[in-house]
């Protein structure tokens, strides 16, 4: 049961309504939606219960979800969510726009920052990618430059007007890249790192929120749970591979389960797939699959020069392969009725 | 190291030849081709040993592929392989046309075939599919018609003019199954039932070879390889989800081993999105991403009347369902280049 | 719902029961066991239906098991069931003692039989193992030695008293290998053959029914009760490791589904711990593992020349270690109250 | 190449060290074990390198570990690493005792902790388990007591003088959780969040590190890597069960990596029966088991009032299911040459 409290609600109504869950047998736990407070229960309550909740002061009215109660769900929330990272002037993902973001696995250097972003911001990308801080799985690998990796890409936010999304690994370094992004990136290792779930959910920054390597979709769902109940409704989903016994791709792309996330939740999802392939000359085919299969955008590597690549190089898409990628991609964009997304501040005639 | 040995070539020549590559320590096993008798050994041999062995008596050329030995390899064979069921005017995998075939998951009674055949061929199916022979988990579940089964799918072929694929699962039943029927079909239980592999490697009917639940993508066309070995070029890959830990789904499709197939074999590669998923709300996206990845085709479960079905009704698509879904699908076939396929003998206007 | 009918019994008593149980919405299918005739059902029925079968002419008593009906239930069958390989002076799975089956991975020579077999026999072993036919992924590795290799394995067993087990690959030599062997055994890539499984079920011989690698628990009973179906009660299941994202190992060896088999069906359980691990390393081990969390025997390879040997000779012990094994199972077995076991036939002085 | 510097080395002499090897391709990563500073680099150098950076100012030494440069690795340390939790009158793990640690799943009330903790020390406990944060999957599930539950935990260390293992789920949670217990338990969820690592790895207490329920053993031991490179040499691994296609256990719990990881660290390596099979019928048979294959100890849910618990009840072992399963542990953990361990200060002839 999602009970919704009047904005004018004061702490003693909230008080109020979430004793009377609690005496029915409940467990309501607070949350905030769109500047309202919601008190969430997993249970349904009797008919009696919403009855009564409902007239109680301060409640704006009472939701029950069959099934699992939940803000990430549908049935709360039947239609797209569109989020919108870089103000209002920003790229939208969970539109009619398909939205392709892209850049280097990690941000290295001012000269390669420029040289990258001019490949992907020509060929049409909506939005920049690029990591600042990396989890690596050896501590003896490249972590990132941390900071001043920050910089380099707010100056390239600044260059082209594209907005850019970069991962935080720590709760203590959220205030930080929320500041200096459009949108926070929660990794597949940190999926269900409650901690850092909650201080992104509180940034009030659009989160990006990869499925965990080894997490069903009910998992994942979950997690983007944590994000709302602080308050952020601006979660995309993204799908980017799950462990599997085959060998020949670094992970297994479970375009399923965009489908299905689609039909479970109103929140965007989108498709990583560089890093679940593993392999360059399998991104173009999966972009395409997952752009006939209702995803809302793409999460892609794109390096000028792979073999120097500090991070991840190996599935990372020259500049000629991406070019060739996006025009493969725009007759299949509009095959499913929709057009390749960009910022409202880039005409769309500059593509 | 492919030998082709000459048609002409005479047994004492082939023995030569064999003998002289276990001399320098290669294990040659015999496989036939395009009327041709081929030696197929897993090394390579050297330079030397190839220069020999293409000046011995009845050799025509020799084939050395770098890495695997196989006949299911594409630099054996560059080109795509064009797979047809149902003779010079049947239907065509593995060329131009994306060919999409479609019928009950079980053949039951003359009036079930009737009704979803009529539904397939005027949306635009190319090719018919029905069990006979239904391999099932349980011992206390419907096995199939049988015999009787491949009488109601012939009668369906005479009707319409579409060729008709089904599932032979004993060594003794390939004959009878290849007679009645333009394609046999290998499911994924028997992907790696090497003696019924032999047997239908040797019918002469083309052979539609699934993948198993647990096979890489490796032993997959390992598999191929015994059917291509008996003297059977004409193989259709076909992808159909494999086991993970992911439960919403009843198995994970791995579309990434469509494009990665397609890269190493010259074979068609079709998706069977009804039993991968096993609900049809997610056969309609899978559908569309599987032709924009480069399958070369569907095998879809349709169904008149899905609750009554003796077998699998619950993936099936309806009537309505399927007939949207072609309409969806055309489309994104286009945006990738290609045409809906249907056998010759009908003509498009038809469609 | 099982309805066991009596011995005495006549076609038309069966033809009714089977009548009134199809009347009440039941699909009875015949089975044997003990020289009775049983129908099972997977419904339950009414309590009247039982009633009122149970008073039917012919008819011995009704069992329902609650759950599924199997005839491999434990609920079916309480006590755990003996299954003795060779004759009445045999070894037997599924009693207090804890059987070794070791030996070659495939027959090679009468030298290689005659080396491994004095090792494993020495060292406590109680049954041999050894592939004439052998399964392969790729159709260029080596086969087996097919009917001369049986011949090799009953001069084994001439030899030594020790029962011997085998694999058998298709339905058409099935009665063949049962002639020369004591046991027959289902490969993990047959596991839901059916064909097979319904022609081994029918030979008379005990049947060795391997997991598939991608098989639920409950699909591997499912498939022993297609053996126990035709009448054959003598199957004893083997744990092989399934396929999961885990590279270090060639599969994940599920010693948890040991345990739960032995929960849940009455029939023996064993465990493989050469090919689950493909590392001999690992094979002690799991052995001993597997020995404290009850499984009632082990099948090992064993090699005396592993670097020569035709198939999968990376994982077998060779000699030392294969007695070592055994000196640091005995403790184990015997701290979990039981003992090796070694066929009646040779005394258990001579060990 | 692993370098050790003297403890006596300044600085800059350190930074001369590091100059060279970074001059030679080399990037060498400080790490500090016992003491003394250590400058780990993945490549291995040549043999003139080595020799050069031996005679530098300051080196006392340097390791070339073949294949991976780890300080987790037994080719740096051959012996087994033994940790000792709660101070020198402490128990131990990793050396010829086997610890069983038990306790219940989360700390909820004095009375709870009171019950469990007298049945799992008369039992034969050598350590006391309990969760005071807890990961939880939904955000409207239980989280934990947080701090009032380390001091009900504390409590308990008090009256027993058993040590007390955690878990912490924050890097800001870690120097409160640290002071009050003997071990941090890093969760499965947590196992490649590496700003959490850090931080413990730099507490000073002994971590229990749970593999992460997609992690390779590659990956499991490279996150303790990050824990020994911050200095903190006292790290236990602990098999709690990888994602697989099988449902009747929560998860497949993999001895094979027990052993495996036993042959490659020597680092003390645990299992964790509970939530692996996540069923209490399981729990003996697996403990059984993973004393039999080489395991230092087991990490048990006891309860006694599984029904009523706020966490994870249902795979709990009740009091005299704890206590049997103590007392069929003990003739195997003897049959393998060990005996079970307890805190030195509470003598043996209380057990």
């Amino acid at each position: 049961m999602i009970v919704v409290m009047s904005p004018q609600a004061t702490h003693e109504q909230t008080e109020l309504a979430s004793a009377l869950l609690r005496e029915n047998g409940l467990t309501p736990v607070p949350a905030k939606a769109a500047g309202a407070t919601l008190l969430v229960s997993e249970g349904t309550g009797s008919p009696e219960l919403s009855a009564s909740v409902e007239r109680s002061a301060g409640v704006e009215r009472v939701v029950v979800v069959p099934g699992a109660q939940r803000l990430t769900s549908r049935t709360y929330h039947p239609e797209d969510t569109r989020v919108t990272a870089g103000g209002p002037d920003g790229s939208t993902l969970g539109g009619p726009g398909f939205l392709v973001i892209a850049g280097p696995c990690a941000v290295e250097t001012p000269q390669q920052m420029s040289t990258v972003v001019d490949v992907v911001a020509e060929a049409g990308a909506g939005m920049l990618r690029g990591g600042a801080f990396k989890p690596r799985t050896s501590p003896y690998s490249f972590q990132g430059l941390g900071v001043s990796g920050l910089a380099l890409l707010a100056e390239q936010r600044m260059r082209t007007g594209l907005p850019v999304v970069t991962e935080v690994v720590a709760p203590a370094d959220v205030e930080r890249v929320a500041e200096e992004s459009d949108m926070l990136q929660i990794g597949t290792r940190n999926m269900q790192n409650f901690a850092l779930l909650r201080e992104a959910g509180a940034s009030g920054r659009p989160v990006l929120l990869k499925r965990g390597m080894a997490a069903t979709i009910e998992e994942w769902l979950l997690a983007a749970e944590y994000l709302m109940q602080m308050g952020n409704g601006d979660v995309v989903l993204c799908e980017r591979g799950i462990r599997s016994f085959e060998r020949s791709t670094r992970f297994t792309l479970d375009l399923s389960a965009v489908a299905e996330a689609k039909r479970l939740t109103h929140l965007p999802v989108i498709v990583d797939p560089s890093h679940s392939t593993g392999q360059p000359h399998l991104v173009g085919p999966m972009s395409l699959a997952a752009a006939a299969c209702g995803a809302d955008g793409l999460l892609i590597d794109v390096h000028t020069n792979a073999r120097g690549a500090l991070c991840d190089g190996a599935q990372a898409l020259d500049a000629p392969q991406f070019t060739e990628l996006m025009d493969r991609l725009r007759p299949v964009v509009e095959a499913v009725g929709r057009t390749l997304a960009r910022p409202r501040s880039r005409s769309l005639a500059q593509v």
